[in-house]
């Protein structure tokens, strides 16, 4: 390993071999099936709002593809993580483990449940929470009062651990159940990344109490906007339906509401877009795998970089495709950001790491070496299905 | 006015006069435009998600159309609220103003800013806030400190009223504007009903320091789910902007957030069906207040019940229509629902009021008996754009 001086132009040729001249974008959608016609569908039975038919065959069809045993469409998959977190039992002045390498709307939902992030460090492998320094961590930093797990330094109780599948790559979720079982701490996962992701052939999303997807359009398949809930508990899944609905209790005619509720159900119109994107999703997880395979080859050859991988036992959607610098050339990230992006080749940085965010400036946090070393060598490259088909 | 044994009978024929024999919803959506054309220019486009033309368009369109200067278009009205109140610089342990004669939404986006909801008393005409009442109430029960109104029972600021403009009628907004500014209390309005819905010719929403709409495939014109935030003040157009699109930092690749933020953003497949549905706006408050007035005819032959109509100085949009049992009469409210229900005619009565509910018990509240008389008076009857135009 050493610096590699053309390591920037190397890359953009690199992408441009697999992805074409023309511009291109970070993850974009495919619309290649009966979208317009389930649209068309929605429309004519003139129901587009909060009930209709789309809707309950998306969720029956997440289930089915997942293996959850339910599904509970809502408007995104921040609302997803805000209902999840509170299905599991999350609630004013409690603290959330999360990865601080995460989109924003991981911690941004402990927030809106009153609770406070405290940020964890990741995997070099899976850029996810690493089970082994996290236990090692909560064996210094916590202790259990009355079978909780409680915070030294703040006081508070440790109530759940969030992990995110990052760029589709399932975290070691044996790992961290144990750990979550060691420190009677319940688990939820941020699946927004990884449908189509599996450990041990059983999909993300459904070890946790709950599980959250998201199909915002950037992803493997959209709804416009648009999430999910998955939860193996039957009460679990009738009491998200609830929250998700306004809390309002069912009758005839009467508007009665029972709690604060929210109004998070996913429209009918966006479920038909998703029923349609579902037909697609076992063609799309083969391509954006054909695409990791491309990519691999053409960088095989060159140094200072490689693509990641799915890790072990573990199956990746392969969602966002991403390089890795290696620590002689971290420096290079920027040079390469811009090199790719001046030619159309669309490409970024991780997320601004969570700990540094104004707002979480003050929270709870782990020693973060190795997200932080991520932060400083990982790009995401262009990714949309369909890509590298023709290279 | 004497007790009408027959008008449960008698209603359920003249709704039946008016909108036909087959069944009837209380207000159902109509999609005779451009909306299959649009979202197929969406589909095509492949921006279906949280930017794109036609959420531009359908902000553009709406504050065109309202006269407001600008109009955010947000994932449904909840989210609408819920941002107004943080644009009014509502904070955690404020108090907000409501009427208690609402639907549910308006009370919890007061809970979602970690404020706390204040119930307030109805006029018998608008069926909303009724400011004389208000002000002489405000007089008693808060007291002025440093310039601030604070209640003396609990000792909270009362930061802003959130008036409802209720079934579209219009509320008396100058008396509440100068209520507001007699107590230094900020003004937002909750315009989800009143798309469409004037004071002297100025737009419902466009008067407090923000307003509110929704687009749920109940009201006017649908979106699937959607909102959207009026204001005049571009700072604040811009701070809602930011709000409901995560708090991110625009720049070229880096994912950075400055606050607390929320995903509001309308999709823009949402916004394509939107711009579809306002171009016939016009047309639909033509035909609502058509069904107005023949129900006003219908019913005019009938003892003990009237049908709302729009305050003087103001106009309606319609959009739910009204009897209002007398006195006498109040007492067979729900042998009507169950008689028009029965036959297919989709009736209501108003929502549970908010003080009632589980959640809301131990706010503040005002003295409610104008509130808790239209509770017993009030049927919401069968009012989409279309029926009644043949009969």
């Amino acid at each position: 390993m050493a610096f590699n001086q053309a390591l920037p132009k190397l890359v953009a040729e690199a992408i441009q071999s697999i992805v074409g001249d023309g511009p291109s974008g970070l993850h974009e959608p495919n619309f290649r099936g009966n979208e317009l016609v389930y649209l068309k569908d929605c429309i004519d039975s003139t129901y587009v709002s909060s009930v209709g038919e789309f809707v309950d065959r998306f969720e029956n069809d997440l289930a089915v593809f997942t293996g959850a045993k339910h599904a509970v469409a809502v408007v995104n998959g921040t609302a997803a993580l805000h209902i999840a977190l509170l299905l599991a039992g999350v609630e004013e002045g409690d603290e959330v483990l999360l990865p601080t390498l995460t989109f924003v709307a991981t911690a941004n939902a402990v927030k809106y449940c009153n609770a406070h992030p405290h940020f964890v460090d990741s995997s070099a492998q899976t850029f996810g929470i690493d089970p082994h320094v996290l236990s090692d961590y909560l064996h210094t930093a916590t202790e259990m009062r009355g079978g909780q797990c409680v915070n030294h330094r703040t006081g508070r109780v440790i109530r759940a651990v969030l992990p995110m599948h990052t760029f589709g790559h399932p975290v070691d979720i044996d790992g961290l159940m144990a750990v979550a079982r060691d420190f009677n701490i319940r688990l939820v996962e941020d699946a927004a990344e990884s449908l189509g992701s599996y450990v041990e052939g059983t999909h993300t999303g459904t070890f946790g109490m709950a599980g959250t997807l998201s199909f915002n359009g950037n992803k493997t398949i959209t709804t416009g906007g648009g999430g999910a809930i998955l939860t193996n508990c039957t009460e679990l899944a009738a009491r998200a339906k609830h929250l998700t609905t306004t809390a309002k209790i069912a009758h005839r005619w009467n508007f009665v509401h029972d709690e604060v509720g929210f109004n998070y159900r996913l429209p009918n119109l966006n479920a038909a877009l998703g029923c349609a994107q579902l037909e697609k999703l076992p063609e799309y997880l083969m391509e954006q795998r054909g695409l990791y395979e491309c990519y691999a080859t053409a960088f095989s050859e060159i140094e200072g970089v490689s693509v990641a991988r799915e890790p072990p036992g573990c199956t990746s959607n392969y969602w966002l495709q991403t390089l890795i610098l290696d620590d002689e050339n971290a420096s290079q990230r920027d040079s390469i950001l811009l090199a790719t992006n001046e030619i159309g080749m669309m490409t970024r940085p991780v997320w601004g790491l969570m700990h540094r965010l104004p707002m979480f400036l003050e929270a709870s946090r782990a020693p973060l070496p190795v997200a932080e070393s991520l932060e400083r060598k990982l790009i995401n490259i262009p990714s949309s299905p369909g890509l590298g088909r023709n290279s």
